[in-house]
């Protein structure tokens, strides 16, 4: 485990430039989300979005508008996905005593103390570079929105910086 | 758990698109911890600085410039930040054996291990999107700045970039 | 652990403003691993690449293209690298039953549940801030590739934003 012996494999790997006159196009999304706990892909909703844009190279970041519902970058694989998910139940149960779901500290009714630490952990924006028009992402890596208080109606915004 | 099934509640939202000259206005403050652990909202600071710059559409990255104080997106209740607290301790506590707090191995006499690994998994920065001058955040989503090794001075850099 | 009390030490910090015509130059880096789990600094790669570009203020995003290897921020310290890996461990066990595991569940036959499991608490990106050619961080902070899932060859992506 060194910081001394890492190094580019290719050389002169292919620089890509672009110049142009900056936009910025955004929306916000909702979706619907059926259990308590849910991982599912936002990507296909993503890359529609910024095909409606004029915007070809740029960035797009994708942001939850919330404190219980977080963002992943993951594989949508069932099986993978149910262990994303006991993870957080592993790492965050949800049956254990919290402040914030204690009547006498808190007015928060919904008992989802687990749920915002979860939604903490997991991260709320994901930020994905575009080039002539496409997310450059990893074979495997779909957006997903990590929704752990539902159900519910989340709003996650999106939005289209480049040119 | 499917990633078949999500769909838009609305078929068409609203799109913003915006287009004009780029800026970057850029800062760092400096903020006083006065415990080893404390989560403290900067939120209010972020949205002063952001008014103070001609930028209205964009977005605003907040990074901490250390490596045992983070950025975390969550609420400021404070049942709620005892709840974030102790789920640190629980994940990373501090009182166990580490290489880094160990003399034969580190130079570094803070014996601050578990500072490094609850930063790191807290994340060190934050990014917000920007439209009409207001960030574009969810009703309780703070900026938090999570000092881990306190009392402390923190740097955090805020850079806006926009149109 | 109150969100009233904090204060910017500095009443008139440093502004500096930019403005400019907007452009973006980016590339895919390959790093070779040699350990199954392994964290090494890419920093001195990112810094060589943003010099040749002509981009003197906006930002870098770094961005893994893989969902079984993620990006982390931290000194560099073996001792510290080797408590980073061992919390992973912890918090996510190689050796316990996921079901990305199981022949009867999953077609993944690379047996990585833990290693998605790791990089997605890591993260996939990292974004900072560039000013005067410089990143903007801090001292002890350098860009640490996580490779959960080696020896393996892997793909970053980096982009240059900016003026």
């Amino acid at each position: 485990m060194s910081n001394l012996a890492l190094s580019a494999v290719e050389s002169q790997p292919k620089i890509e430039t672009k110049e142009g006159s900056y936009k910025i196009v955004s929306t916000t999304l909702i979706f619907k989300t059926t259990d308590r706990v849910e991982l599912k892909s936002i990507t296909r909703e993503i890359i529609s979005f910024i095909e409606q844009t004029p915007i070809r190279d740029g960035i797009v970041q994708v942001s939850s508008l919330h404190t219980t519902a977080g963002l992943l970058l993951n594989e949508t694989q069932g099986a993978l996905l149910s262990d994303i998910a006991s993870m957080f139940e592993q790492v965050v149960p949800r049956a254990v005593y919290y402040k914030h779901n204690d009547p006498l500290l808190s007015d928060c009714d919904r008992k989802n103390a687990d749920a915002h630490l979860r939604a903490l952990l997991a991260g709320y924006h994901i930020s994905i570079p575009i080039a002539n028009g496409k997310l450059q992402r990893g074979t495997w890596q779909n957006v997903l929105l990590a929704e752990f208080d539902g159900p519910n109606e989340r709003s996650v915004h999106i939005q289209v910086m480049g040119i």
